[in-house]
């Protein structure tokens, strides 16, 4: 019974760890040093199955790099921080090979997709399936919006600060997002040191009378809430992370979102990680340009490969929605995914119980790997937790949390 | 005659312009103002074909977005400025289906390649292709060195700055190449404004005595010649690009390559530009575990399907040298690039002879887009163009050439 209070559905928020692999910098702590094991600082996103006494849950682990995570046995490691899509996996595999894409060897050797364009690297078929995507779901508005394609909203992201920093200003502008907000934004923006833009922190806190840059995701990051923007200055150019702004995590409104700046990315809406890429839906044509220009100096464009293979990929999507009368083999990918989700959080409701002081190390004694809440700024009473593993592995976590809970 | 003059083999050197797509801004100048229009700045290299009489040409040329080169027509603009190694096309065709790759839609979701290996996002699949190439080749030692992924050897480059840059030094690195060099590198260097490097010019004339970067282009861009370094100080780190160090451009030394930090590119290698990908050999392990993390910050790994892909295609690269003898039908790819680079510096010597104060002005009022010599810090006499291109457009090229000096 001892166990049963130290974890408690109260305090063990579980998130969807999606966003995997950011090598952890104390940056968050303002230490700013290196550490020799890796451990990855995941995002996150509550689903809408989460309710509100549920939210700010962080969690951190390291996964070192000689150990990779497998097994079925008690004894071994749980990595549930690495929020690694794989849960999507299966629904694909039951696609057979309607989203497999073939590609020759000749194809796509030029470094141009279509010049007309303004973002010249984006590949039309996968411009098109965004948008055909984006009209289905209604989540955002994609007229009038020019598209850039980024290495996922990670280069996305980078790529506004790049866009809306004033050149030549005598300081950097100042980058904000209120708290909690998604752990690796503070690491992003201060790792080059830049002269353009700096992290300003929590956007509550955020008084000055001076241009700034407001992130608002939404939902957010890491605790699923629907946000708008909270500095209430005319100075503010507002960037809105639509990441985890998809079916199987919230609900959709009514009217899709038409803001100025709005970055998605595959590895949230398909489960496509490894595919690393992202679309911004971009209003002002001067922003798109230097949006462009920015993924030019950085990486002289995004791969066709990957934007070959989204395309086929969210087309397929979007058919399992459209043909849902004909093709009744096939349940529509979002309808799938959501049904998966609430199943999780069931799961994980039933074996979870308890309160510790420190949920990240307990877990961790139990061979849990997951994320401290004071990384997120909150307590050492939460974790986040990915919900988003291979079905075996959130079985074997699941038990093993009823195992832990009822001894 | 008067027009014979104007344009002569010694002047008009023409590199291979392979690299593409760099939006133009004048940090070259220091003015670091945007344009309007879309201008590229290419990466050139040349071939080992060039004399060094030719050396040290420089093209600069905008391609308007809304002006896609294509026609045949002598009134129609040949652009020679964007690099795409649309050259190797051909070859690759005639590969058939021996370079196809299929992915299904369900394969490679996670963001991880292999977690036991420190950069965990590369595919094993690619690293033996890689391996296996340069032992076929013997440009590059690979016994105990680190191999590195990256989004082109561009996001590398990046990479590496980012990996040897002290952290907390109270001011940035100076960055120096000895001119001529790659145009990029101030613009890459510069773009951010970071507090942890910056671009210090000609390595000729760093004599400070302060830590700082080397970039050693060999073969150099844009002249073609083989480098060492040349800042003869105890505090530098080196850097080498070697980007243009394969058979078809170079001779290859006897004794394969074995410096501290190796960059190359697929681009540059197969003429997949599209594909974005380089790869680095780094012997030091802290260095390759931060240029790792440099690409987590940045784009949270690298494209799978495009890690794929050139494994498929640098493993059929092997195979047309290594069975040579038994398939008689497929011309190995470094003989036949070779050849066919000899046979368009022929067809240019030939059609090309002259002498103008202003080479790239002069080109364009004949509708050939090219990049000045000064943006290398050489003379305008001077202009680099691309000699990659498909066949039509360089034999329409050398035809325009011909028919501009004969008048």
């Amino acid at each position: 019974m001892e166990l049963r209070t130290m974890i408690l559905g109260h305090f063990l928020v579980v998130s969807l760890a999606l966003n995997a692999g950011l090598l952890y910098r104390d940056y968050y702590n303002g230490k700013h040093k290196s550490q020799d094991v890796f451990s990855f600082n995941n995002e996150c996103k509550n689903a809408s199955l989460v309710t509100k006494r549920d939210a700010h849950v962080a969690k951190r682990a390291f996964l070192e790099t000689n150990k990779a995570p497998s097994s079925k046995a008690l004894s071994e490691i749980i990595n549930l921080d690495h929020g690694d899509p794989t849960m999507y996996e299966r629904y694909w595999q039951q696609m057979g090979d309607k989203t497999t894409v073939v590609i020759p060897g000749w194809k796509f050797i030029s470094y141009f997709s279509d010049v007309r364009n303004l973002c010249w690297f984006l590949e039309p078929e996968f411009a098109n399936a965004v948008i055909r995507l984006h009209k289905l779901v209604g989540n955002a508005v994609t007229e009038n919006r020019y598209i850039v394609v980024g290495t996922g909203s990670t280069q996305l992201f980078q790529a506004v600060l790049y866009a809306v920093s004033p050149p030549n200003a005598s300081e950097p502008i100042s980058v904000v997002s209120a708290a909690p907000f998604y752990s690796s934004y503070p690491l992003i923006t201060e790792f080059l040191k830049s002269g353009l833009y700096k992290w300003a922190g929590d956007a509550h806190k955020f008084k000055k009378d001076q241009p700034y840059i407001e992130l608002v995701t939404s939902p957010n990051n890491p605790d699923g809430l629907s946000r708008e923007a909270v500095v209430n200055q005319n100075e503010g150019i507002l960037i809105h992370d639509l990441a985890y702004y998809w079916p199987q995590y919230t609900s959709i409104s009514s009217s899709p979102a038409d803001h100025d700046i709005m970055l998605f990315t595959v590895s949230k809406s398909t489960g496509h990680a490894g595919t690393r890429l992202g679309w911004a839906l971009v209003k002002d044509q001067e922003i798109a340009k230097k949006m462009t220009e920015f993924i030019v100096l950085s990486t002289i464009g995004v791969s066709k490969e990957s934007q070959l293979r989204a395309a086929k990929i969210l087309q397929v999507l979007s058919d399992t929605h459209e043909q849902k009368g004909h093709f009744r083999e096939n349940e529509p990918f979002f309808d799938h995914s959501y049904n998966l989700m609430a199943k999780r959080w069931k799961q994980l409701r039933d074996a979870c119980e308890g309160e510790t002081e420190d949920c990240e190390s307990f877990l961790r004694d139990h061979k849990i790997l997951t994320r401290s809440g004071k990384h997120f700024g909150e307590s050492t009473k939460y974790v986040r937790i990915s919900v988003l593993p291979r079905d075996e592995v959130f079985d074997q976590f699941t038990e093993r949390l009823s195992s832990i809970t009822s001894t």
